[in-house]
């Protein structure tokens, strides 16, 4: 058998308390038996929950914590003001020394990324991490990088996000060779920004462990025109969460006509099983899970509102991309992206790179 | 009654030919009959069609062109060669010569925008114009601006995008003072871009015609956040792109969730007019249309794939704003803004404002 996964869990972060949490942990148990659980936070909050879950027995233990970072804590207050003491940042420090092969937190993004980049350092060749959101499309899934930890990317900052997507594709994905776009306003190589243009010329000009497919605009992205697709922090933030207000405004849609007459009504009871399947298709929780990606180790953010079963999908996921070892494959590619650029193959200058300061 | 409004258009603009175009005028004239039309293009294309339509006989008048001008036309190339000879530039001339109170044409998006800035002129106070595009909401519609006109816009564009979304609000929607939002990935003012951030800053200091509510993320545009939702060209594409993506990809989950069994299929058959009133709200031709705003002159782009149905909804929204007196109401409004800076209302330097080079 596998040495077991251990994961460090912020019992604290998130809307709905220690109880989400540590049902999460439970329900992904159940799914992955060698899995145990670092729960850090306050011990008189999280014991409790113990008791509604037994099968956690003699798999998890907890660390005192006894602070909790707000959702309104600035990144950089978070980080001066007794880090040291809050679940965040010890749920992060189990990751770097080892104790948990990664960590998932519900609290504040900005605080967790200030704390991971703090604690866990970035790779050697990353300027800038980046988070990886998973996007449901007709057929499986895409990766998209960045969602929000690099608002503004260079086209090196970009050219590495490819690869720290690619290398997420195929741990999770398990495809040798995934199929990566960048996110631009056309598919001719004239178009969009200018950086986005560069990134385009960087890659084609490179030897890739993995399949560069050049642009893929907004409506590809759910149409599985790639595996990866790479943007800015901004522009995938405002992707995102465009695609789910307007997955939710058609499900809004859709629910007024089917109660639009009796008929429909009817019709939309005998069919119960059919909106039964899309309901659970369209569920948000079963993507849930923004992954820290560059860092020297894992960390997964998980919806700050996720439910139990929002939290076991983001410990899934974490559980897949640490039996697949991805920080050190990750580490592996990079090392080519770090040759690749230090012999000037088609690439412009890149200072930053190879400085590790982590920014 | 009043004068009647003449809409030049071009008839070669589009994958479907002068059918989808001249179909598109009948329509719309069934629902307007104060309307005329100038088709411009090739006559012994043209002239064919109007036997269908029975209606248009004494209503319209077709100016010959030569040329007409291909999707794969460079905008450069487009303006050089032959302008003056391609239906798209004579659609535009008759704007410019007030033959004709607005123009529509589906073709090159580009090339359109490259001769309507050549022909028309930005307007006063106007350094870049955008493209406005109109977002179904769950309880009506958005405007959204600028979605691929102006790639990187400063926060001097993007207050003077505001304006110009909120005089077209004014028009179409028939608010005294819409509700103008920026596009963000926070709502937070510490968040997002900085051009951002300034224009939030100078928009919170001027007196204004409408309100500013201040940011919106992507999730808040079909939720009706806002009348007007401004960004740049780039990711006002890219937000649009996602958006219909994103309800084509739910339509495919839905039909294949009401396939899946007998049980479900009898269903779907029973609440039909349910689905048929999802179809006709989600059929993305009755929003075709993207404005070009802060021009001297009304010009508006069809889907290039647009039907005679498509055609038609671009053609009402002309009309609308045309008979509201868009372009001279703009011109007012923009006089505030030009009045405004000279005034140095809390605004950083704007050194091309009021340079009228329409770049």
């Amino acid at each position: 058998m596998q040495k077991p996964i251990v994961i460090a869990l912020d019992a604290m972060g998130g809307d709905r308390g220690p109880e989400a949490v540590v049902g999460g942990a439970a329900q992904s148990l159940a799914r992955h038996p060698d899995m145990r659980f670092l729960f850090v936070g306050d011990t008189s909050l999280v014991a409790p929950m113990f008791a509604q879950f037994p099968a956690l027995s003699g798999r998890c233990e907890i660390e005192h914590a006894e602070l909790s970072v707000s959702m309104h804590d600035k990144p950089s207050e978070a980080l001066r003001r007794g880090r040291w003491k809050s679940s965040m940042w010890l749920a992060i420090e189990a990751v770097k020394t080892g104790r948990a092969s990664f960590a998932v937190s519900g609290g504040n993004t900005g605080a967790l990324m200030a704390m991971a980049k703090f604690c866990l350092k970035a790779m050697p060749g990353i300027e800038r991490p980046a988070i990886a959101a998973i996007w449901p499309t007709v057929k499986a899934e895409c990766l998209v990088l960045d969602v929000g930890a690099t608002v503004e990317a260079t086209a090196e900052q970009l050219v590495t996000f490819s690869f720290l997507g690619a290398a997420m594709a195929r741990a999770l994905q398990k495809r040798d060779r995934p199929i990566v776009a960048l996110l631009n306003i056309g598919v001719e190589e004239v178009k969009g920004l200018d950086q986005i243009k560069r990134a385009h010329a960087q890659l084609r000009a490179m030897t890739l462990p993995f399949e560069y497919t050049g642009f893929v605009e907004g409506d590809g992205i759910g149409h599985d025109a790639a595996d990866v697709v790479v943007t800015d922090g901004f522009t995938g933030n405002v992707a995102i969460k465009t695609a789910e207000g307007t997955a939710k405004q058609v499900g809004q849609y859709l629910r007024a006509a089917m109660e639009q007459s009796l008929l429909s009504q009817l019709g939309g009871f005998i069919a119960q099983d059919a909106f039964r399947v899309l309901k659970a298709k369209m569920d948000p929780r079963r993507s849930n899970g923004g992954v820290f990606l560059g860092l020297n180790g894992l960390v997964i953010k998980s919806h700050g509102g996720a439910d139990a079963t929002g939290y076991a999908s983001a410990i899934d996921l974490g559980y897949d991309m640490a039996r697949a070892d991805l920080v050190e494959r990750t580490r592996q590619d990079l090392a080519a992206i770090v040759t690749a650029r230090a012999g000037g193959i088609g690439v412009a200058p890149a200072p930053a790179f190879g400085d590790n300061s982590g920014s």
